[in-house]
């Protein structure tokens, strides 16, 4: 039966590359690899960086595809999130069915981890839930920037006993969470933490993490986000794009 | 100066190791191996069976310590666990005086990823404030628990649009959390999950992911949670330990 890989390749650092991640990469027949109105052309670039350095032996096909454009601020965003994945599965059903032999193996290359506010896992696993095309397939973990980012500033991610909360710019748009402690903050094209009461937030940030144009700073929200506004457009300039991530919390832990 | 690696050497499947964690291993010259007491026996065999499969070249030093047991059920959780790793830093900061030259790299290497309920990070960051022994330290992510349990399942931790809360046994025997949305539960010795209001709760739970023994459940908590606690107690019995994680959500997201 046809076989589809779901491979988490890290956040931007090949060197985050799991073994497992590598022994999947191995037995692909079929990269799949979204064209370059997808995705950023640094990031383009550092896939296939990854790919050459480690694939041995024979080297699968790569097959590019388009990936429809979301609209951006719609009125509904879980709809039109739906409806976008929609459009996307039709394309990657296509896909498995013309370029995939039934012995075949096919692999998606994910940055950060599957699991994580990724798209791919869920549009796969509708596709494999309507049958008319079938296939197995496997997901592969790979390390997620929100790890890339406390591994560089050397933070946990959780004070003793207490929780984490990773949430979107999105929803950290609408304040501080009532009764979170840690919150990890990821898919923020707004630098949301710009907007909320900075108080007695402490932040730890980062964009582009593990790739060259990488860029990290903390302290107080209050005083510091004036210099990580400035970083971002530096890294926006000198990478093409900007990605960032970053843990909020307050200075005590709340009563 | 001498060097502290915290390595973060993935979920219990050897082949969650990181390009970066293989290399950290090979320039480290000496190896901190918490004693049998504080480890189960299965995970001490896996870490050593880490260590032969991937150290090339010469062989670091083993350096076994004693770390003392924590109270069980404190009255003060918070300032026990203080109190807990402060014992441990005593411990650690004689290892890197009396078992490291100044020029040589010593590692600690954590299951999972360091930054999430791990202790080390915490205990070595101390030590290293306090400044009695100099040295640097380096932190090496891994592929959490989290991360290979959602794999398994083969689903994303979050919702589209929504948030992911990471949270502890202790914190969810309070309840679900409220506003929550996916919830994943670490750290639970006492299958919190069984404690609280089933409603239309899903469960996606797995035990000694990645290991010989490994289980994996999935289902409505109400129906499943017998299976699980049965599953749960199998695998202490076969592995002579268990170490589980879950994901909880509603079925619909909360209003």
């Amino acid at each position: 039966m046809r076989k589809i890989l779901i491979i988490g390749i890290g956040a931007g650092d090949p060197d985050h590359m799991t073994v497992q991640a590598i022994d999947a990469l191995n037995r692909t027949d079929v990269i799949f690899i979204p064209d370059k109105g997808a995705e950023k052309a640094g990031l383009s670039r550092r896939r296939l960086d990854i790919c050459a350095r480690f694939i041995n032996g024979r080297t699968p096909r790569f097959v590019s595809f388009n990936t429809p454009a979301r609209e951006k601020d719609p009125a509904d965003y879980k709809s039109t999130v739906a409806d976008w994945h929609a459009a996307i599965a039709a394309i990657h059903e296509r896909l498995f069915a013309e370029e995939l032999s039934e012995a075949q193996t096919g692999a998606f290359l994910v940055w950060g981890d599957p699991a994580l506010y990724d798209s791919t896992l869920r549009i796969v696993a509708n596709i494999h839930a309507k049958g008319a095309v079938r296939f197995d397939y496997e997901i592969i973990p790979g390390i997620s920037s929100v790890q890339a980012l406390a591994a560089k500033h050397r933070i946990a991610l959780n004070r003793i006993g207490e929780s984490v909360l990773i949430t979107t710019g999105r929803k950290l748009a609408e304040g501080f969470p009532d009764g979170a402690d840690s919150v990890v903050v990821l898919l923020d094209g707004e630098a949301a933490f710009d907007s909320i009461e900075a108080g007695d937030i402490e932040i730890y940030w980062g964009a582009n993490i593990g790739t060259p144009q990488e860029a990290l700073a903390s302290g107080h929200l209050a005083e510091a986000k004036a210099e990580i506004k400035a970083a971002r457009e530096r890294v926006r300039r000198e990478a093409g794009f900007v990605m960032d991530a970053y843990l909020l919390r307050r200075r005590e832990p709340p009563l």
